[in-house]
């Protein structure tokens, strides 16, 4: 016997989802049908086409917002002399949320992973130069995740960097190895920054 | 720093669902609006509305069914004669799914929980006993889950019954203590149903 199929489009729908496997699917979708109220239903259906209309890249670093330069780039009162590269918005956010960093961001968007796939022309890396180019940024700071991925485009960018006069650095005690940024406390993330090292 | 609005709106949409934490959620919201394209976030958004709309409950058992009368029910094969009483119409779909039972179906939609308001009322058991008034039924088998909940529903039902000269059986050897039918695979129904003993 098979789930009716409005049920089955549904759990499959939110397969889509990273780390939904068919049994959580399936228990988020009878939630759906069985908790929440109809009002409930077309609010969260609502909420998800207004954030996907709503939120998107900043012109100038990449992360989201709902303006068309984010807060942090407009913010005159913040460090332009630095800058940290990372992979994720999500990753800014942590970084903000942990309020040790005051300078500038630039979100590549993800990180080099060949067999993926993904080379440096799938990053944001085009405007970065760019703005290394125009704005006075004495320092960037590469704070891609501590995995293969994210040391690999970290050495990407080094390379590239080095013939311009920029202190380049990278986060580097307190990140767990092996793991992301979104998953690290507030003190990591402080410890990370503080004990960057020349890169 | 705080998510745009729309984006801390949609955070909170998903943190509705079981077992989902604010981590969680931020990443099925970013993954939303990182991984998804504009066609997908519609298709989903609409697949939530059109399963909250479509599945309603069997009006004869109270499984979930995009059908007045739910395929089971409608089903003349089916053996009449015994009729399971589980949770949840999740459960249905466990239990059809491994193929170890040809009879009917009853869906009590939760179990008994004074703790958290649900009592007798709350519980599709009137029509419960309508239809053991009505219909040839000779057999009863309480198939709630083996929690202090499911349980004291089982007993509930059993003192009910009786007075009725109806066999009322549990299901038994088989599904784990403490844990959830949804969770069982085929074998392990499949033995339940087997082993099931007079109650």
């Amino acid at each position: 016997m098979q789930y009716p199929k409005a049920l089955e489009d549904l759990i499959n729908e939110f397969m889509k989802y990273p780390g939904v496997g068919r049994k959580t699917a399936e228990r988020y979708a009878m939630f759906s049908i069985n908790q929440l109220n109809e009002e409930s239903v077309r609010s969260f259906s609502e909420s998800i086409i207004s954030a996907k209309d709503k939120i998107k890249p900043c012109i100038v670093c990449h992360h989201l917002t709902d303006l068309e330069t984010c807060s942090i780039c407009s913010d005159q009162s913040r460090d332009r002399s630095k800058m940290m590269v990372l992979e994720t918005s999500k990753d800014v956010f942590s970084i903000e949320k942990s309020q040790t960093f005051r300078g500038m961001y630039h979100v590549l968007n993800g990180s080099l992973s060949p067999l993926n796939g993904v080379g440096p022309e799938e990053l944001n890396l085009i405007s970065l130069w760019k703005r290394l180019e125009d704005e006075s940024v004495k320092e960037v700071i590469i704070a891609t995740s501590a995995t293969q991925e994210g040391e690999a485009t970290a050495q990407y960018i080094k390379r590239v960097l080095k013939e311009i006069d920029i202190l380049v650095t990278r986060i580097g005690y307190g990140v767990p190895v092996g793991s992301n940024l979104e998953y690290a406390d507030d003190q990591t993330l402080n410890k990370a920054i503080e004990n960057r090292r020349v890169f």
